[in-house]
């Protein structure tokens, strides 16, 4: 049966179908640590709209679930691809079709970087928003199906606020063109959202039509701020946003996850326990909106600095964005992804501290403050997570729901967190949930075992 | 039977339910010109989420289609209710729960009225951004359940922008909670944009948590352009955007929409053949953007007059607001609301003027020419839509669709355009949609006939 499967996407789709170990080794996993248990049939590299529906045709008439993937750069197994699957690629679908600074949107193939995308767009005056930590290495495509945050979300906006329209391929094959190329357009209902963080469960994204903005004019100030601690940090943080200066970036290091970031970069020791808020204000009152916002830091307790200018901001926001490689040196890491009202930041700090002595472990946190979104870091020896790490990390969801907020800011469901959805949303809207899911793919192929498994 | 289900909601909501025919007769009705067919059944003023529930539970059981209404000021019938239904109003539930302006979100209740949200909110320093022309008089949940737009929308976004969560009663009486108070929150599929804009065919809104923005600081500068016809005020408008420069307002009057204020305010008449664009800059560097557009303008052929003052300012775009009641000296109205991407404004005039000739109509127009959403006022005598008005609104949306557009910007399907859906949609989505909203709504009593009828 599994041999019959290959050999009919080979029939149809000859050199796009990939069966060499290390590939199908490579398809089992993605950056979350999780790998999926036993090996894929197969990976389909799709060159094209025809190629995806030619593949899920046929996974169709098979009964065979397929996994869409983009980079596999994904932090909860959503696109992780185990025995009896197939991998279907669109990372090779990476044209931008069309690019239109007049109307502020592009058509692009879902396999294109972020960072890619973005260069090319440079020179036409216009961005996408979305700015993943991933951006050098996630697809659109990637970004969509996850629906992505990152650094600018709280000033320029999610996923979800930068995609006009989406190209889907249903499970039996069939192409839909959802959404629409006008700012606004209320035509039926919003399956564009809908699609938008859906982790492949509904359809595999084909084409994208993003909402551009305009590049950014005016200078980047970008400044420091060093605390006692990160509760702190955290208060300052929320004293930021409360003075209503919005900056394009706000995040908070805690001392853990300073101190290992600093030696990984051979910068000087930070002091003991000290926390750190770094921020950037831009566009044409940046420098303005920096001192109103140093004044507020100050009067909060913090020790500020000012990069004397921009070689020197990005040398300040590099000790940020070097997070996850300084994790990496202190062994293997869950990174956790819950997101909070912004007030609440500060509160939950309190409840990764007292997860920490209860459970004891060390949980570095870094936030996107300006967003409320926390990525505490479990860090543990050897591949699979401990038992106590998944005890404390549910100890943290919970702490999160309690205060107002959700399981996941930006990563997603996937695996890793499918056994608490329910927990999130209720029994009703669970079920409700799934069974919209199956309108898309009755006979459930897409991503079976992610986000909605029991 | 009938008079079974209004016993039955009588004994559970006694008061609340209306049937005196004065209210029955109001309850057929929005503010398109349109009506339903029949006297409603009964309408039931609900003041609690358990009084909506109680009332679906017994036209579930009961199998009594149910019509969610809020204000009534709707353009496309979709709050209409007619013979055999049961007219289910949220207006009476208008509080404000909550508001934080720390975490920039409100909680409100479905039945406060967009303006007066605003008032209660400015004293905070916040505001929620949409604004439809109507918002005076429409409700928040009325917005949310058409996607309202407005004329603020292409620098502040539309409904679908604002909305963190919403709570739904499902067509059960079952009440969910769908969405989030974090900034960012991915946990299963979108369903509070799936509810945006779906018309009252998913459930009843019943609250909501809305994402509030900062009140914008500084000043606002106002300015209008008269060109020699609209074809070269779109063109201007297309110009204006192209940039890059963001106006707050940029609205598009052609020449008999224009006069026609002109008359009702008893100002001097306007050119023969003028067109007008209005537009208004504000935010901290508003007086230099309004400089910018005003040479962009003057460029594209425009005679430019900046008020002098925000009073003046108020007065210019006092004329734009004019428009609804100077078309209804005009005779009766069918507003029509295609968008398309912003560069297509000047085909689109052309087009509108292309179907005035073939059809022998005559089409005043206003547009947000900020964000490519065009109303075409078709004028006409007596109460019914008369044939040749509806053939020239078909070869408009023929136009829009051609043109990458959408045949409705912001004010819904409803009854008026639901034969056209699936001519955007395609047959296979239209069908998804349908059976998407078929699971919130095993027995179809939600608002059948609106947006998906056959």
């Amino acid at each position: 049966m599994s041999a019959d499967v290959v050999a009919l996407l080979r029939a149809e789709l000859g050199e796009r179908v990939d069966t060499r170990p290390a590939s199908l080794e490579a398809a089992r996993a993605d950056k979350s640590g999780h790998a999926a248990t036993g090996l894929p049939l197969a990976i389909v590299n799709a060159a094209s709209v025809a190629d995806v529906q030619a593949a899920l045709r046929i996974a169709s008439a098979t009964r065979t679930p397929v996994v869409p993937r983009g980079a596999g750069t994904g932090l909860a197994g959503g696109a992780n691809t185990g025995g009896g699957e197939i991998s279907l690629s669109v990372r090779a679908m990476d044209r931008v079709i069309e690019v239109r600074p007049d109307d502020l949107l592009a058509v692009v193939e879902p396999g294109i970087l972020n960072a890619d995308l973005n260069a090319l767009l440079e020179p036409h005056g216009v961005w996408w928003a979305p700015d993943p930590a991933s951006r050098a290495i996630s697809t659109v495509g990637g970004n969509i199906a996850t629906g992505a945050g990152g650094l600018l979300c709280a000033k320029y906006g999610v996923v979800r606020d930068a995609v006009l329209g989406v190209d889907l391929v249903l499970a039996d094959g069939r192409l839909l063109h959802l959404g629409h190329r006008s700012v606004k357009g209320v035509t039926g209902l919003d399956l564009t959202s809908l699609v938008i963080g859906s982790e492949g469960t509904l359809g595999v994204v084909v084409g994208a039509t993003l909402k551009l903005r305009r590049l950014v004019e005016g200078e980047r100030v970008t400044l420091t701020a060093l605390f006692e601690g990160v509760r702190a940090a955290a208060v300052a943080s929320a004293a930021v946003t409360a003075s209503g200066v919005q900056p394009a970036i706000m995040e908070l290091m805690d001392a853990t996850s300073l101190a290992a970031v600093h030696r990984l970069l051979s910068l000087p020791a930070p002091p003991v326990g000290a926390a750190q808020l770094t921020i950037q204000t831009d566009g044409p009152v940046a420098a303005d909106e920096a001192r109103v916002i140093a004044d507020v830091l100050t009067a909060a307790g913090g020790h500020v600095s000012v990069a004397a200018d921009a070689v020197e901001g990005e040398a300040l926001l590099a000790v940020r964005r070097a997070m996850h490689p300084a994790m990496e040196t202190l062994g293997t890491t869950l990174i956790e992804d819950v997101s909070v009202p912004r007030s609440a930041l500060p509160d939950m700090f309190d409840e990764i501290a007292r997860i920490e002595r209860e459970f004891g472990l060390v949980i570095p946190a870094v936030a996107h403050a300006g967003d409320g979104n926390l990525h505490p870091n479990f860090v543990f020896d050897g591949p699979d997570v401990p038992a106590v790490v998944w005890d404390a990390a549910e100890e943290l969801f919970r702490a999160a729901l309690a205060l107002g907020g959700t399981l996941t800011g930006e990563h997603g469901i996937g695996v890793l967190k499918r056994r608490w959805l329910a927990d999130e949303l209720g029994d009703d809207q669970w079920q409700l949930q799934r069974d919209i899911a199956r309108v898309f793919d009755p006979l459930g192929i897409l991503n079976p075992g992610k986000v909605f498994a029991p």
